[in-house]
């Protein structure tokens, strides 16, 4: 399915669900919107998934994993063929994400949409390359907007190809040395913040290596000036791997299921989507506020909240596995708890 | 045991575990530190439970159940008889504390520390009662400073009984009607903010509402001043449900197991136990932050953050029993994560 195609065919979300989901919401035994968040989570759910009865026991973390032409500049603690190594490693079990998605019942799927090396003796990893790896920003566009329009289709197809194998809950990972830089430009120039709020330490840079950093991530965005719309800054200061997330935002909200940030990148990949389109952000939930300091000004953009405040910034999709268990533990309440009629308590009348 | 002998037995910290968990916590294939708190979760449970492998499987939410007289002032929504009819429907199963404690596998110890009826119809209740709630603290003290002591001894005690059963992690709760605002009272003297801030809607009340609760709270706390101490504004402003709740943190503290504060009366029960004992503290774990808005001025007070934002005001232990998720999560990290070794990749150098 091409973009276009896919902006079409994203629907709003069904209000009548919502209604009827949060009037059994009100009807259970504790204090109206009691639950905050975990409320408004089990409504959004309801909305997405056409239905009273949401279910969401069939789950995948997508990891897009790609490298960046940008990191010959410096810009890492990390040498860019740790990429690779964990794009791997994935498949070994023991990774960050790898315990997350044991622990909230989740099936990883690992997407190489540009890692810089050959990856196909292992074929559980889905091969979507666009390439080996993006061009360095420094010097010009990191792609063409043919690949970045390329790569977001991945994702849209990709999420399309889960929902049909019948997974009901995305959740967004990325794995990619550098990908706090691009994500840092990419954010800097859709919020319109400097560049010294976007950048942060990725993996753990000295100060002075953050500096550096921050230089790179200006003059990334100065060199390829001006930009035309959402996907021209995508396509010059992006990587596949936020491309490839951006789309499986659209992605989730053309096929009706919902969509988890994880952390700073992937939280910029659902700001490209929403730029996009509007309409995606119906479909996206967020679950942690990373460490990176750009994730501030990225979720504020997009008007949402993270739940999670863990200050974790490992990345992979480690907050969004974590995230399902309160999403579980929204749907746990919903389904399970007595109303004010079992409960034999007159309901509390809200008094506003 | 009585509470000065408590105080007495209070020990530091296991520092040698401590810096083994965080050796363990660095070798794993990860950015150091890139699981934030969930890293410094371990280490914190690897002190208190003095060994490199904390186990924490068997868990339970205490919930101290109490009437507060001052609820004849008008001061909440719900009518007193509340307290009782939930006391007795946590044994039915389906509040919303039931329904998280069996998601994290939990159990439920429901204590009547006060609650203002015969409740020895349910021996699954543990009958601990001082009496049928306290006094109006706006005409004079809530309890006696020797009740006040006696609740504190009931949480200690409790702990103590709990741990020598196998409970290696307990989360607190509450069920009180009122009791918001007698954790605002007691909390307003002791961070020494005014009542206008610590007060809040509690389940649900108007603007006109809250400023006459307001008012009960700022009367009540100029009627019973001075004070000598903080056991002397727990007991001329608290509850018993406060009073066992920061028994509870005393008693984790003596007897080396973690202790989760819940929401915003759990947080205060927390800052009296830290103020009458500091090193209580080192015990203590935060699960989500509450809705109500003192808890960000008690928790500023213990220096604390909470982990989970979830807009929630419910109670019961409800944030405590969805925390343990992220306890568990935290050690399936540090248990099953792959090493550097595994991950065939050198060690992300920390630059400082």
């Amino acid at each position: 399915m091409n973009l276009e195609t896919a902006i079409e065919m994203i629907q709003p979300l069904d209000q009548n669900a919502m209604h009827l989901a949060k009037m059994r919401l009100d009807s259970l035994t504790k204090p109206l919107n009691s639950l905050g968040k975990l409320e408004s989570n089990v409504i959004q759910l309801a909305g997405i998934l056409q239905t009273l009865k949401p279910d969401i026991r069939r789950r995948a973390v997508v990891v897009m994993c790609a490298d960046n032409g940008v990191i010959v500049e410096g810009i890492s603690s990390c040498p860019k063929e740790v990429t690779a190594t964990v794009t791997r490693n994935f498949l070994k079990g023991f990774t960050g994400v790898n315990v997350f998605a044991n622990l909230s019942n989740t099936d990883l799927v690992i997407c190489d949409i540009g890692v810089d090396d050959d990856l196909s003796d292992a074929p559980q990893i889905i091969n979507r390359k666009i390439r080996r790896g993006t061009d360095n920003m420094m010097t010009g566009p990191a792609m063409t907007r043919e690949e970045a329009i390329q790569a977001i289709e991945v994702g849209i197809e990709l999420v399309g190809t889960l929902v049909e194998d019948g997974y009901h809950l995305i959740g967004t990972g990325e794995m990619g040395i550098g990908n706090t830089t691009t994500s840092a430009a990419i954010s800097a120039v859709l919020t319109d913040c400097p560049p010294e709020i976007m950048t942060g330490r990725g993996a753990g840079l000295s100060n002075q290596a953050l500096s550096h950093k921050t230089n790179v991530v200006k003059n990334a965005i100065e060199t390829n000036a001006p930009y035309s719309d959402s996907i021209d800054v995508l396509a010059k200061l992006g990587g596949f791997d936020i491309a490839g997330l951006a789309g499986c935002f659209i992605g989730a909200a053309v096929h009706r299921v919902p969509c988890v940030i994880d952390g700073f990148i992937s939280a910029v990949a659902a700001l490209v989507a929403v730029r996009i389109c509007p309409q995606v952000k119906d479909y996206i939930f967020v679950s942690h506020q990373s460490k990176e300091p750009g994730m501030i000004k990225v979720l504020a953009a997009l008007e949402m909240e993270a739940t999670l405040h863990l200050e974790m910034c490992l990345g992979e999709g480690t907050g969004a596995a974590l995230s399902f268990l309160l999403l579980d533990a929204a749907l746990e309440a919903y389904y399970k708890m007595g109303t004010f009629d079992d409960a034999k308590i007159e309901q509390y009348i809200p008094q506003v």
